[in-house]
């Protein structure tokens, strides 16, 4: 640990002034079993790990502001975390100290159907907010992958994307405003149930994506949108994997057509998650497959419009096209493609899950790259995601066989391989699962000292005291 | 001017230097003749103008670099300026200095259809990026009111918003990469082409917006979207304003439908717009007008639609709905919309314009309360704008027979009322325009000091000696 992150310890007294805050109940001190679960967050490899020293379930942003400023006073860090899902450590409380569990904060505070919009407290399950919303006409367009287990805070914090990003876009298109507490404990209202403002910066959006180092939020509302009225699921198979990333870009630009969504999984990847759902689907021996939904508020141009997608993934060579046009055979592929990660995850713990993301004109190219790779370091290399963004979930999948040693020696080469490609191609480090501290050694390989000094700028600025979340994206 | 606004003169010195940066014909200085256009942007007032010392016009993001590090250096304001077409005083140097006009950069670097993507330069007119992509079945969404003047650098700067974003959102929805020179003189590069992005904090978004205080741009990557095969205009009388805006809200809700954009004009605007142009449109006598453009990838939907919003109008007391569903007709419509706040620059150039934004459902409530005002103190209080959004551009102007006097006793408490009006509404300050210099006393009355000190706080990290448009949106 260098100097620029040395604390102190969390001391009785410092317990005691924790539990005065929120009530002794909520404070989770001195049992390891206890607080183990908020040592860390999805990522399989536990060496990402780190024990809090205390663990705080605030409700409301007054408590958060005087935990805030507690520690500023006493110099110890604090990790918020939401539901602990994410991929990247964001949550993880890596320098100890406090973690400030949101799960408390899980209130609908007003369904607003005149504006279309929903104000919601941090710790609500992304998924429930489209079930409170039933019967309105209105849906909050984010689709995170984790959504039955997530949190919309999270989800705020990382500025997750999803499956749906190709036409509905991430996170941050739904965030208007924000109730905050500042890392120095000053309660600020950012934004508001306003579709434009221009008032001062955009400072909504820069605290979306900040992975809980710039503030911990008390409220957030959302734009929601009007429900389609039509939505049809293909399922196209190819032969090869060349063959279906190569589709993307075509299907974008090919019909003047924005689908909802365009997945790419490989063979091995629709394999893991078959078994590991017991589940199976057609030809799951093809090389690979597209998942694309279409949707929109007439069912003939929906009709017309995935006629004319799969009419293109024909002719960009697919075997087969599967069109799912009822709720349950859609909702059993995509369990398939919302479960790779899991499966990946019981296959080996050993493994570098990677979120790069390159223009999407260039995923072919990315994919075949890593088909190079995979040959030349001879290790599993499955890859899925978000094909329709540029945004792969590839993951470097230690061969069973291997003993640890050889691993740790060629995993490095590989990933630097990979992340060079990915740089040349005009790509970048994450799409959509964050820095963390897991990515952040990677940094400098794609971005400038210049634009790492603009980060701890900002960084300075709201949290001179360096308390919240240190140590996440970039070192100060 | 207080302490912390202190500077030096430029001096011929550094007038050399800059001449030797980009070359002598490229610095203006000396004359005051020809400096006095650099004095002020499109605000009708002139006090609020301010001359700069010396103007110089760079090339390319190493010419900037070496200008922003000459005038830390030497302690000397800079003030970047793009069309001057800004209404918030953003481009003006209120405190001298150097302007910094980017009109030589105007080049498109390139036009990537296959990424749906266009890089700019930060001089290219807004209008003309349209127009460079005829052909290409793809299209820029933004659509400020000034895009036949103004720069897409100046739209990026100020988030500008315009006549489409109720379903095409606003400029900040199409950045998704910009190269920049920080305040100190980094050239750093931010974000790229890419969709998604989450490689450390959403420094794009920041600098959306941030009225030239927190960085100059020298290049923007824009998204693109396919061109709608259909497009239709609908202007619906009503007989008086209140029946007018209260349909918008209803618009949006009753049908699930989203329109491309949904303006309001009142019968004073439409009447000034038309004498300014020698034009007449239908029933220009009705009390107010909604402009309606719906649009679409399929002609049968866009029918559809239009037809169930004009249905929805009539329901709501419309008198009359035209259609009108070629260019030229929709063109003479919208150019009425456009030039109203010229019209009305040639009336008076006392006048306060406003550019409130209100949640979108308030906006009858707003529209009411401002005519109670107008009655009360008895001025002009002309209102139109981007009504589904909730962001109108109220004008309180002076009525000619009224010495200056009154005006200037009366017009600070009409305001003030407005605002008061505005905040309890949930409303902000500023919906596209900015806040400049202009705006920046009313801050206090919708912002807290949290938020100014959170945007201080950015500020001075990025701009440590305050030399990059100091004295914009908030006081340091």
């Amino acid at each position: 640990m260098t100097e620029k992150y040395s604390y102190n310890p969390v001391t009785d007294d410092i317990v005691s002034e924790l539990q005065s805050i929120v009530g002794e109940k909520y404070v989770i001190f001195g049992d390891a079993e206890k607080l183990e679960p908020f040592s860390h967050d999805e990522i399989p490899d536990r060496s990402y790990a780190h024990m809090p020293e205390v663990v705080v379930r605030p409700d409301g942003a007054d408590e958060i502001a005087a935990i805030m400023k507690l520690a500023n006073r006493a110099n110890v860090p604090v990790t918020p975390r939401g539901a602990g899902s994410g991929l990247s450590g964001g949550a993880v409380p890596i320098h100890g100290g406090i973690v400030l569990l949101c799960d408390r904060m899980n209130r609908f505070l007003e369904i607003d159907t005149d504006n279309m919009m929903v104000v919601v407290e941090p710790g609500v399950v992304t998924a429930d907010i489209n079930e409170e919303l039933e019967g309105t006409g209105l849906f909050y367009a984010g689709y995170p992958m984790s959504l039955e287990t997530c949190y919309i805070g999270g989800n705020v914090a990382e500025n997750a994307g999803g499956g749906k990003a190709v036409k509905y876009g991430v996170t941050s298109r739904y965030v208007l405003g924000i109730e905050m507490v500042t890392p120095t404990g000053e309660v600020v209202e950012l934004g508001g149930k306003l579709v434009k403002d221009v008032t001062g910066y955009n400072m909504v959006q820069l605290m979306v994506g900040s992975e809980g180092t710039l503030g911990v939020f008390t409220k957030i509302t959302l734009k929601l949108s009007p429900l389609p009225k039509a939505c049809v699921d293909l399922l196209c198979l190819f032969e090869t994997v060349e063959a279906a990333i190569s589709t993307v870009p075509k299907i974008m630009t090919g019909q003047g057509i924005i689908p909802t969504a365009i997945e790419f999984m490989d063979k091995h990847c629709v394999q893991a998650a078959c078994e590991y759902l017991n589940e199976s689907l057609p030809y799951a021996q093809a090389g690979a497959m597209l998942l694309i939904t279409v949707d929109g508020e007439d069912e003939q141009l929906v009709t017309r419009q995935y006629d004319a997608i799969g009419e293109q993934c024909l002719a960009c060579g697919a075997i087969e096209v599967y069109v799912a046009d009822n709720y349950t055979t859609s909702e059993r592929i995509w369990k398939v493609r919302r479960n790779i990660a899991e499966a990946y995850g019981l296959i080996s713990t050993h493994q570098a899950n990677e979120d790069v993301v390159v223009p999407p004109a260039a995923i072919s190219e990315l994919v075949m790259g890593m088909q190079k790779l995979a040959g030349k370091y001879d290790i599993m290399f499955p890859a899925f995601g978000h094909a329709g963004d540029g945004n792969l979930h590839v993951r470097l999948v230690k061969n069973p066989d291997w003993s640890m040693e050889k691993w740790n020696e060629i995993l490095p080469q590989a990933q630097k391989e990979l992340y060079a490609l990915v740089a040349g191609l005009g790509g970048l480090l994450s799409g959509e699962h964050g820095i963390g501290h897991k990515r952040k050694k990677a940094m400098p390989l794609f971005v400038s000292e210049g634009y790492l000094n603009m980060l701890r700028a900002v960084k300075r600025g709201l949290d001179p005291n360096n308390i919240l979340n240190p140590g996440k994206i970039f070192d100060i």
